[in-house]
């Protein structure tokens, strides 16, 4: 059984393997969603500015301990700094509360000794003095939330801005049928959708999504204040068909590195067979649809756009330079993530060689294919 | 130097030697000021029922990561469904949102995986059914704060209560002057005031508390809310003399433990004489007249009560059955508040045998002579 709030947390501290030094996949995600960040809190700030409070409340859901959250919080000072000021004119300066939530079990020792960093990121990029003007950062205070963003986080009509950033393709738990009856195989040996998942089973897929997108809608809609938005950002597919999903690549070979590792005795065949990964990489129609049958949010703004598997890779060809390497980089950035729920299951010992045997994979399907991740991202509007 | 940002933090985790396994100390304050906790709770909510907000926002200030946090959460949970119940009859239902505040070095990883006890404290003490009336836990949320409490932690007029347990007579700082000229032996080989400290050293200790204090006293009434509330634990001194205050006994034993280690050549002369410690025990006329001197606060309690040096003494009498097993005790009970700061002075590897000595020093000590520590709480009410 795979315990999700339990075992779902990315790789601790600040160490060659951790999450912190491994996130350059979501940190340019988050670079690519800047504008709309930029344009949804400029948004927020006018609404507040017609209301009694003088305080925005802001939280990233499944924020983690690397950098990320650190721009991410640095990313909004900047633009309430610049773009919000005009807007605020006779109005009392405004205050920024952060809540940066993640799992219990989440870093958030190694993510609050580097809040300190924020404070030179803000620095750097805005001189005190700005075209003869002024820039006053805004008063600014972060806190660290614990808890599943499938709970309710905050109380009522509290926050003016949820932020979240591949985070929501992770499931609350595997489809419960798939969890109960995994000794009988329903996946055959795949840990994730592939080109021979039955159809039933890719369903409880995309009907567990369909569950827990619909109830953090419901959550987070008690929880946005009224004006309030959400920019959301997820792994999905570009393809309709969930059967070629953009994600199966990825753990199509991270799956076909665990079958190696069991046809070799190294780890026991029911261990694979009862391990399915609690994530799904939805298409944007789905998306798009669950977010209408809620009725609760005005969809402002969706989009699919493009990632390659290697986060250094930063090139726009089909031309993969380097496989070998990329290879070795997809491995790094996919253990951050994946390493203590494979290590919960399968133990510690097998770490090492089933990344390393990924990472052959990865090369081997770059040197035929440079597949990419689809990255889905929307902007909601409450509607209360 | 004594860097008391960087350098104080209660030992984390929960092993032997945790704060979290040596705090029932700070426990026992906890239970003694209990009636005046329900007390300002319940105020507090009625002056919330007139106001426009339905969250009671309560923050922790100094909470470190033991189990006295949950209890402070789980305390004011059960407060507000006891006493405030009746008060909200017809009210929106009241949500409860806590911030537990430490330094950015506190172990909130090891304090948010407790979090999840507190859901079993309240129900224990309260079954649903209570007298015929089901009792309705009121929804609450609780966020880590890392910060300073001399340094402003929240938004304008934001919080309602305010508590804080055995915090705030660790100084922002030691007295700069004591600082600079620490290799000038102003102190001689003293950690904290003794009976052979000179009176101007006394002097600084007692400038740096009133300042620090005051400027505690300052950042709260900007944050705490009109009708909000502040009640604060501190440890302190019975006598008016701090040449006679209770913890000189308490640290004048551990710098004698200290120079025995000098004198035997196992800590460097130089190294003792440049450390002195960030703390200091007021009386409570010393507090009253800061109080009053702001100009901010109402003292609507103040009140000093003791609290026998082995937190596992619980007798009430002047007489201490196991001298031994009482200085293990006091001495365990310190070493987890007070291991960082001298590890990060002297080096990790003095501390077995600085401990053991000191156990013994209280031992001889507590044959000669019961004596206790002296603790002042108060409850403050905004005058704003």
């Amino acid at each position: 059984m795979v315990e999700v709030e339990r075992n779902l947390r990315m790789v601790a501290g600040d160490g060659e393997t951790s999450y912190a030094k491994n996130s350059r996949l979501q940190e340019k995600a988050m670079l690519e969603v800047k504008p709309m960040l930029a344009k949804a809190i400029t948004e927020v700030c006018m609404a507040l500015i017609s209301g009694p409070t003088s305080t925005m409340v802001i939280a990233d859901l499944g924020c983690s301990s690397g950098p990320n959250a650190v721009l991410f919080v640095a990313s909004v000072v900047r633009v309430v700094e610049e773009h919000c000021k005009s807007l605020l004119g006779c109005h009392e300066p405004l205050e920024l509360l952060f809540f940066l939530n993640d799992l219990p079990k989440n870093d958030f020792n190694n993510l609050f000794r580097s809040l300190e960093q924020i404070k030179n990121m803000v620095d750097i990029h805005h001189p005190c003095n700005y075209g003869g003007e002024t820039i006053v950062t805004p008063p600014y205070y972060v806190a660290g939330l614990p808890g599943s963003f499938y709970t309710r986080l905050f109380p009522c009509h509290s926050v003016h801005f949820f932020h979240s950033s591949y985070c929501l393709m992770w499931l609350s738990q595997l489809p419960e049928e798939l969890d109960i009856k995994s000794t009988t195989h329903l996946n055959e040996g795949n840990i994730y959708i592939t080109r021979t998942t039955a159809p039933s089973v890719v369903k409880m897929y995309q009907q567990q999504f369909q569950k827990d997108l619909s109830l953090f809608l419901k959550l987070r809609s008690e929880e946005l204040s009224p004006g309030g938005q959400m920019l959301l950002t997820l792994l999905g597919r570009k393809n309709r068909d969930a059967l070629h999903g953009n994600l199966n690549h990825v753990y199509g070979l991270l799956g076909q590195a665990m079958q190696s590792l069991v046809a070799e005795g190294i780890v026991d065949k029911e261990k694979l067979y009862s391990f399915n990964l609690p994530i799904y990489g939805p298409s944007i129609d789905e998306v798009a649809t669950i977010v209408r049958q809620s009725g609760l949010f005005n969809i402002g703004h969706i989009q699919l756009f493009e990632s390659n598997w290697d986060p250094y890779d930063d090139s726009e060809g089909d031309h993969v330079v380097d496989s070998i390497q990329s290879g070795v980089n997809v491995a790094r950035s996919l253990r951050a993530v994946m390493e203590p729920l494979f290590a919960s299951h399968f133990g510690e010992q097998i770490l090492d060689e089933l990344f390393k045997r990924y990472a052959c994979n990865v090369a081997k399907h770059l040197e035929k294919e440079k597949t990419k991740y689809s990255v889905i991202v929307m902007l909601l509007n409450s509607k209360g």
